[in-house]
């Protein structure tokens, strides 16, 4: 098997070729669907006696209570003081940025009003509450804490709400750390599809929220869909996907580094370098045989570059944005002079990293913008996640006496036209009688 | 049967028979989802042929082509030219109210330069092609082709691909006009499961969209549950649902008018008066009984109102307000006076109509808000449907070689935390070596 694919796309197949690689489908297991599903309806029906249940045996915490299943804040705060000062300078300073950035995003309350007197408008609220899952074991993040949690409460949510599974009942220090700096308010040792029916129906202990964020495992993910409606969601992420378009100018280690650093994360991610230049191509390829063997996780670099990596030839930067929007990628890096004449050729991507200094790295912890993006092609219709997820609009609609003259009239004539009576009579019902 | 509920909020039972009052929940009927499933699968594998056949098949259309199942511009702007005056001119009035609204929705790219050089920012691009479901027979609603058309038009949607059902070979020429007014692209006489698939999908007739959005019956609700992911959704709505909150001084006739302008609806709609004035109720529930069999729609009307309707004696406005909150209600009437006063504690509803002259009815046409609201109290965490919708966000990062320095070291030592190595040396790389 080769180390990467390699494309070219003045190859008469390319277009097939590049579908193929591209091609991934979340396999949806039936099994895993019914078994949340059984779950979801246990929770609803009974409560924290169900919760309590699934956590004993899933979470092998034998004989846990359900009022011991929170984690107090003075344990978060504990473990915050317990970090080695590097790491909690590195949280505390990451945690600044995000939340400059986001503070960039919050929609206000607008109005304006009619020469009649006629007021419109958007009242913006943010949610109530909100629950933040945050999976146990290799993929817990310090770092998802702090995008998922900072958006949030920069919104201006009350009730911040985090489940986190203790498999065993073991903590992870760094995840209630970094609860603690991004300011979640309250934590629950749960976790999988019984967490998210606690936190959508809601129990004697967990309390409902109105919106449930973060990512999870395949039972967490077929949970999620399933409360969609009763609670609101985020996106469902498929694997995490990097793109690079280099003019072949950049450090070639450097090209080979950021490509590691998607293909790092697991099996299925994926990561592409477009590149105009044949020679640096061959110079990417040679740094990542050179590096390869030095990373501590080659096995799974080797698996997903072998798989889902490839290195393609085009024939020019405006060929490569054209294929960039095809893509659609999750992170798309232009490591090039000028990146900001090829970012204006692109219309979807999740985040755009402009110049050669602009690693993926530096915004997955803390350049400031988001780490949530959307995957699998779907920036061609949705954002990072950020403070408009957690903030809500009502329309405003105050008709003055003169402007429900005008108003009424179009009213009828459109409300007749559908049939539609009862509307007709409610708007003509304001109209002056002469 | 009583022809309305009557509640108070005084009473013990008052909390558990609202509840009940409230409690809906959409019967998830498999035989649909799998039905839908199929014809989905169908559409995807076979494209066109598929499409035809099931066009022929459920709109009893034989011998219809592929081709002939596109509307040309031409048809439209006749239907247009053949309305009535009254109708055409109250639809473009309407067309350009929602327009000058919208147009205030509309978010533009933004970013900001750090000292070091660094610029973070969004930017902001809409949708590149939408399809928009229009249902065929009484649901055929003309203002519904406005209030979806408009804002993915004015976010900058090049492509608005429409669809709506012909049974028969019958096309409604109201609809076809509002397409024409809305700035619709192209026009398809195909709907249900078929028509979500040949969206979602792309056919050799019809373009593959990058969004769906559009009220639809239950086939086409779970076929864009399924095709969700592949292509945006707009939410699935529930039964229609006004609250008034009233102080007693608007006129009993209008307030009665306003609930069965909800409840004409259909069967499912739910109209409330929260009211503490106990002779006002009075009042309403004797204009109910006296003007309900005037209505074209009385049939409608009882059933709705006697099953989900309640006129509800409150303790105080302030109440009411709370009440509001715990209800959510897709539109809520604030008929009193300094209606600002209670608007300012309402968190929670999908539009807020203030005063006495402001009947839902206008809003529904043409006040100029969005008539597209949140349903089933997701009002919580969801927004009416918006230019939002139709326009997406890129993080924009351009890290300075200086910047890279600083966020280089906390990148790295974040990225070590979380064991991802070829983070943290794709971070490294970008430092200067001393």
């Amino acid at each position: 098997m080769a180390l990467i694919n390699r494309l070219d796309s003045r190859d008469p197949g390319f277009k097939s070729a590049l579908s193929k690689l591209l091609a991934f489908e979340a396999t949806e297991d039936e099994s895993i669907d019914r078994a949340a599903a059984g779950i979801l309806a246990d929770v609803r029906a009974r409560g924290d006696a169900a919760l309590v249940e699934y956590t004993q045996r899933f979470d092998r915490m034998p004989g846990v209570s359900a009022e011991a299943l929170e984690i107090p804040k003075a344990d978060w705060h504990a473990a915050l003081a317990a970090l080695p000062a590097a790491q909690r300078n590195a949280l505390e300073a990451a945690a600044d940025r995000v939340r400059g950035y986001h503070e960039r995003q919050r929609v206000e309350t607008w109005t304006y009003t009619e020469p009649d007197g006629t007021m419109l408008g958007q009242q913006v609220t943010p949610l109530d509450r909100v629950g933040l899952y945050v999976p146990g074991g290799k993929a817990a993040y310090p770092s998802s804490v702090l995008m998922n949690a900072i958006p949030a409460k920069v919104a201006g949510v009350q009730d911040l709400i985090m489940v986190t599974p203790t498999p065993d009942g073991v903590r992870n220090p760094i995840v209630l750390a970094a609860a603690a700096i991004g300011g979640v308010d309250r934590v629950f040792a749960i976790g999988g599809a019984q967490a998210v029916g606690a936190l959508a129906y809601g129990t004697a202990t967990v309390p409902a929220v109105d919106k449930i964020v973060g990512p999870g495992n395949a039972y967490v993910a077929a949970a999620k869909r399933r409360v969609f409606g009763v609670v609101g969601i985020d996106m469902i992420a498929g694997p995490s996907e990097i793109l690079v378009i280099c003019d072949g100018k950049t450090p070639a280690d450097w090209i080979a580094m950021d490509l590691f650093s998607q293909a790092e994360h697991d099996e299925l991610a994926q990561s592409i370098l477009l590149c105009p230049d044949a020679a640096f191509i061959e110079e990417v390829q040679a740094a990542i045989e050179r590096l390869l063997p030095t990373m501590p996780r080659a096995d799974i670099l080797r698996v997903s570059l072998a798989n889902r990596g490839a290195l393609i030839q085009v024939r020019s930067l405006e060929e490569a944005c054209q294929i960039a929007n095809d893509i659609a990628p999750e992170h798309l890096e232009i490591s090039t002079e000028q990146p900001e004449k090829w970012t204006a050729q692109i219309r979807h991507a999740g985040a755009i990293f402009m110049g050669r200094f602009s690693s993926e790295a530096l915004g997955d912890y803390c350049a400031g913008p988001n780490h949530v993006l959307p995957t699998s092609r779907t920036a061609r219709f949705s954002s990072p996640l950020g403070v408009y997820d957690f903030q809500k609009r009502s329309s405003l609609i105050q008709v003055s006496h003169q402007g429900a003259q005008q108003l009424g009239r179009i009213a009828a004539e459109l409300a007749l036209g559908e049939g539609l009576q009862a509307h007709a009579a409610s708007a003509q019902y304001r109209i002056d009688k002469p």
